[in-house]
C-alpha cells in the first residue's frame, strides 16, 4: 500500500529513483503567501549533494531543481508545489552483476519479494538518492518554520569510535558545522573523524556514527497526545532514513540509569516564561513540546556498500552466490545525513504547527 | 488535530481517561471470520492490570472488558469491534492540590497550554491507564497475527544498572518471563531487579530500564519503503508509549562502532530458505522485513510520579510553587510496559500484514 | 478496508448494528471547551427515533444515550467523545427465514459476498439503525457549528407524486416542520403526504420522496478545491445515507435547461457584503461556499422492506427462492431521514470549518 | 487543508494550474507489473484535449505527456508514477481586466477569500485545465481495471432541451460516441445537439446537459458500507468535477415516483450467476456493487464563461463593477466532460478494487 506521502495537513509526496528520469516532491497543504524561490530549495539540496568533498561518493550530480507548480507572483498560492531534479550522471553498467544477487545490507531482497522486481541499477527507489524528495519538502518546511523563528540543526557527534564530549551553544554548533566536511561542532574531533572516514574509504570499507538534532523555539503544546506524539512522529521520520538504526530523545537510553527524582526536570520561571532546570525529557512531555529545546540523537549505521566480494544468494534458484559492488559510494553517510535529518524533522514540525493551529492552513 | 486513531487499514481508535466513565477502543478493519471472545481480550488486559504484584501501583482495578459490537455468532463480522472497560477504583481527592501546579515529568503543563485544561485527577488522557485501549487493540491484533504464526514477545533486559548479559532462546524467554514479576528471562537477574524496584519503592523513588521486543515468523517484504517503513512505524508506536525515551533496532546504537564489512549480514540458504548469518539489521532492510526475527529495544524512563515535595509552577500567575504527589503509582513501569509494547507492535504488524496483502481485508 | 470513520480533522467513527449490544460513535478532534451534555445528543436522537408517530416502524426503542468519555467539568476536554445507545427491543425471531435468502432492495447479498456473512436479523450494520452513530456525531457537530451561527435544516418537499411548489422562508421552514409528522413546511401538502404514506402502509407497500437541506450562515471560502470540494463532500455524505439515490445542489438537474447567461448568479453588494441576485449555484462555486445559503436536494427511494412474497435466491445453492419480510418497518423513511441528513451534513461542515481554520483545532 | 490527493490505497495527487509551467499527477499505490507507456496516457489525454473540434475552446494545447518516474523495463515497478504535461499556448493578456473583479459562475471570489489570492489568468488551479491530472490518474486506473474486464463509459444523453430517449446496448454506445463530436450514442440527436452548441457559441452563450456513466463487469461486493460506499465515493468524484451540479444512480430522482414493490429489483439466477430483472438500484445496494452494471447520471451546468458585460464586484473596495471575459472558452463542456467523468470514476474504482482485495496491493 502506498507510502510515499507523509503528513496530515502539510503533505509531502515524493517520487523518483536512482536511475529514472527525475526525482522530486509535491508539497500539498503549504499555506498561500510564503515567499519561495527555486534558490531556497537549491541551497538545501546542495548540502545533501554528492561530490562536494572527498568524504562523499564520486557520483557528480548537479541536482538543479525546477519548480513546476504552486508559485504565483513569487509566493506560494495555496496549491500544490511540485519540484523536480533530473538524473544525469548515471553509470548503469556498474550494476549488471547484481541483477539476481541482492546486496547484503541493502533492501534488494525485500523489494524483490514484495514487488516482484528490484532495480539493480543502484537501488532504484531504495537508493539514498530518493532523499532529494525529502530535502525539497524540508526546504519548504524550513522556510515556513522560519516565520516562527524555529530552527532545526543536525550535527555529527561521533564517527565510529571517535566522539566529541564537549558541549557547545547552539550558535556555535550552527557556525562550526559549516567549517568542516564532517559537520561536527568540535573542530578538533572533526579532523580525527575525517581521518577515520578516509581510512575506511581507502580500505573499501565504511563507518557509521551518531548525529544529534536540536530544534529551537518551538511553542509549548506542539504534538498530539496518544498516537501522533511529537517524539513518536520525529522518531518515525528519523528511523525512515535509510541508515538509521536507533533514535533517542533527551537523555534517551541513559535515562534508564537515573531515578525518577534525578530524571524529573524541575520547573522554574524566568522573565515570565516557564522553563526547566534540566532537559532530561528532551523538550517533550506527554508527546508535546514543553518549550525547552527538543534534542534527538540517531544512530547511523556504516554504509552497506563496501568493496570486495560479499556472500549473497541467487534469487532465481535459491543458491549461494557472491557479488562485488563496483559503484561509487559514500564511506560514511553521516555528513550528508545531517541535511536529510533536518529536512525530515522540519516536515514533521511544519505539519504539527498546522495541526495545532499555530499556522493557518490557507494563508500566512 | 485528532490523533486517537492508528493504522491505515487495521484502524484502532481509543478513548477514555483515568477518571471518566470508561476507557476503550474501536477496531475497524479487522476481517470477518476471526474467532474472538471477551476472554481473548481479558487475558491481555490482565497482563497490564495494576495491583497484581508488589511491584505495581496499589490502585486495584478489575478491568473487566465488555465487547459492544462487531461480533456475530462468536466471530468478527467485518464491522467495527468496540470494547470497553469501566473505571471503578478512583480516589480523586488525592489529586486536588495539583489543580494549577503541573507535575514535573508529566505532560500536565503541555496539556494545559494546548487544550486550555488538564485533568489533574491522575492525568486524564495523559495517564498510563489509557493503554487499556492499546491492549484491547493489541489483543485483537495478536489473535489475527497468530493465524500466521507470528508472535510478539517483550521482556525486560535491564532495570536501572542491573542488566542481563545472557542470551536466551525465544522459547526460553516466553517461558521464563511468566515465572517472575519483572518479566525478565534471566531468573537470577530478575531477583536483583525486583530488589532494585522494591528499594526505589520504599524510598518513594522510581527506576527505569530496557525492554526488548522480539517478533517472530514475519513473512519477507512486510513494511512500506520510504515513509511507512516497518522500523519507522514500530519506532513510532513504541515511542508513543508514555515512558519511552529511545528505540533501537538490531544492533542499534552499537552499529556505529562496526564497519560496513562487519555490519553487513551475510546471506546463506538453508532448507531452501534465505537467511543471514548475523542479524545486525534486526530483521529489517530498506524498511521491510527480511525474514529474520525483528528485534527492537526501548529505553523506559523512571516513573515521574515520585514522593516528596517537587518544584512546580502555578499556572494561574506564573510563579514558582511546589507540589507533593500522593496518589498510588508504580515504582517501575517496565514490567507492565511489556504488555503495552507487545500490543503496540502487534497493532502495527496487523496493519502492515493487511497493507501488504498477506491478510485479506474483508474475510480471513 | 475499514470505512467506519469520516472526516479529516473532526473525525467521527461509528460502530454497532441492529441486533448487537450497543450502537455508538466516537468523535475525535472536537476542540476542548465546548459545553456538551447527554441531553444535547438525546434531543437529536429523539428526532430519528422510531415509534414516535404512526408513520414510522413500530419498533419501540427508547434510544437513551450514555457519554463514556471526553467530557470534563461539563465541557469537551479535547479528547475523544464516545457515546453509546444500547439495543433493547429486538425481535430476532422475525428474521430467521431470511438466513440464506437475501432481501431485494437491501444490501444482504453484497454483504454476503464481501464478508462471507450477513446479519439476517434486521440487516446488522446494513440497517438504518446504524444512523444512531451518525446522529450522535451530528449532534456534537451542530453544537460546534452553532457557535458560528450556522444552521442545517432538512425538510420534505415531496412524497411520491405529491410535491410542494410553495417557497417558504428559512424561519418558516424551521417552524412548520415541527408541526407535522412528515416534516414538510407546507402544512396543507403535509396532510396529503401523510395520507399517501398511510395508504402505502396499509397496503404493505412503501413510498419515497425528496428532502431539501438548507445550510445557513457559512463563511465564504469553506471547502477545499479539487478533491474535497464542499459539494463533493456533502454529496458523498448524503449519498452514503442508505436510501438516497440522487443528490443535487442549487438548480441541480434543472441547470441543464438554462444557458450560461441565465445560470450565472450576478454579484451585488449590500451593506458591504457581497451577495448574488440568484442562487443557481446553490451557495457553492469552485467547490467552496460563496456566502449564499447552501441548498441541496436528495432523492429518497421507497423503503425496500415491503410485505408479501418477494423473489430471492438461495445463496447456498444459487437457486431461485422467495421470502416474506415480517419485521416492523417504515412505510416511508423521508421524515426520519431529515434528522440523518442534517447530521451527515453537519459532520461534513464541522470538519471543513476546522480544515479551513475557522475553528481552532484544540480549543474554542 | 490539503485536498489534492484522492484515494485510500490507489492514491492520485494532482498539481499544476492553467498558467504555470506544468500540470500533472502522481499515482502512488499502483501495483508493480502493469504494462504502461506514455502512449497509454496520451490517448486518454487526447480525448479531453481542447482544440479538437469546433465545439471546444480555440486554445490549442498539444498536451504531450512525459512520465518522470515509476516505470522500470516498461512496467510499473510499485513506486510512484509521476507524469506531467507542460503548458504552452497561454495568452495571459486576455485576463488582466479580471484582476480584482471575480467572474460570475467561477470560483474566483471564493479562492480570493480563502487563499488571499486568485489566479486571474484563466482560473489558475480553479481552471478546467487541471483535469489533465485527473485524466493521467484515470488512464492508469483504466489500464489496471482492464485486467479485470471492467470498462467505464460516459456518453452524453442530453444537451440543453434536447434529450435522447432511445436505449442502446453498451457496445453500441461505445461505438457510436466515437462517431460524433458530442459523444452521444444517438447519432440523429447528436446532430441536433451539435447545432444547439454551435448556436450558443455564435451568441457568446453556453449550454449544459446530462452525461451518463456506465460501469461494466464489476465484481460483487465492491464498496465499503457506511462512510465509503461505492455510490458515495462515485458521487463525490463526479460532483468534484467543476461543472457538475447533480448526481444520481440507477433510477435516481425518478425513484421517488415508484413504490417499494415497484422499485425493488427482483433476483433471478442465470448460468449460475445471480442477477436482477430490473436495475432500479443502478448496480449498487447497501453501498456495494451487486454485479449488475453501475449506472450514474450527472447534471453539467452551462459553462460560466460567456461573452458580453457581466455584473461583478471590485474586491479592493467592495463596490459594484463589471467585467467582460475575452478568453477562449467552450460553449458546452459536456463532450469533454465525458473523458474526465470516466477518469474520475476509474480512479475511484481502482482504489476500491484494491481496498476490497480484488487487486493485490504490491504486484499484479
Amino acid at each position: 500500500m502506498a507510502s510515499n506521502t507523509t503528513g496530515e495537513i502539510f503533505k509531502v509526496t515524493t517520487f523518483g529513483s536512482s536511475h529514472g528520469r527525475a526525482l522530486g516532491a509535491t508539497v500539498d497543504g503549504c499555506p498561500a503567501g510564503l515567499e519561495l524561490t527555486a534558490e531556497d530549495i537549491q541551497e538545501e539540496l546542495n548540502r545533501r549533494r554528492p561530490g562536494t568533498s572527498n568524504l562523499t561518493t564520486a557520483r557528480d550530480e548537479k541536482d538543479r531543481v525546477e519548480i513546476l507548480s504552486g508559485i504565483f507572483n513569487d509566493k506560494t498560492d495555496g496549491t500544490p508545489i511540485t519540484a523536480i531534479v533530473r538524473n544525469n550522471d548515471q553509470i548503469s553498467k556498474n550494476y549488471d552483476n547484481l541483477k539476481n544477487n541482492p546486496r547484503p545490507g541493502h533492501g534488494d531482497y525485500c523489494w524483490y519479494k514484495k514487488f516482484g522486481n528490484y532495480d539493480y541499477r543502484g537501488g532504484g527507489r531504495g537508493s539514498g538518492r530518493i532523499t532529494i524528495g525529502h530535502v525539497i519538502g524540508g526546504a519548504i518546511s524550513k522556510k515556513l518554520l522560519s516565520l516562527h523563528g524555529i530552527t532545526v540543526t543536525a550535527h555529527v557527534i561521533s564517527i565510529h569510535n571517535c566522539k566529541t564530549e564537549r558541549k557547545f551553544t547552539l550558535d556555535d554548533i550552527k557556525e562550526n558545522i559549516t567549517r568542516n566536511n564532517v559537520r561536527c561542532a568540535d573542530l578538533e574531533k572533526a579532523k580525527e573523524m575525517e581521518d577515520i572516514i578516509l581510512k575506511a574509504k581507502s580500505e573499501g570499507n565504511s563507518v557509521g556514527g551518531v548525529v544529534e538534532i536540536i530544534i529551537d523555539n518551538l511553542p509549548v503544546g506542539l504534538g498530539q497526545p496518544v498516537f501522533d506524539k511529537l517524539d513518536g512522529d520525529l522518531a518515525k521520520a528519523l528511523m525512515n532514513i535509510g541508515a538509521v538504526k536507533g533514535v533517542e530523545v533527551g537523555s534517551g537510553f541513559d535515562s534508564t540509569f537515573l531515578t525518577g527524582k534525578e530524571f524529573n526536570d524541575k520547573y522554574y520561571v524566568e522573565n515570565d516564561k516557564i522553563l526547566t532546570k534540566t532537559n532530561n525529557c528532551g523538550g517533550i512531555l506527554g508527546g508535546m513540546s514543553n518549550g525547552m529545546p527538543v534534542v534527538l540523537r540517531i544512530a547511523v549505521k556504516p554504509t552497506p556498500s563496501v568493496s570486495g566480494i560479499q556472500e549473497s544468494v541467487n534469487l532465481e534458484n535459491n543458491t549461494a552466490s557472491s557479488i562485488e559492488i563496483e559503484g561509487r559510494h559514500d564511506p560514511c553517510i553521516c555528513p550528508r545525513v545531517t541535511a536529510v535529518a533536518e529536512s525530515s524533522c522540519s516536515i514533521v514540525l511544519a505539519d504539527h504547527m498546522l495541526r495545532a493551529g499555530f499556522i493557518h492552513p490557507d494563508k500566512i
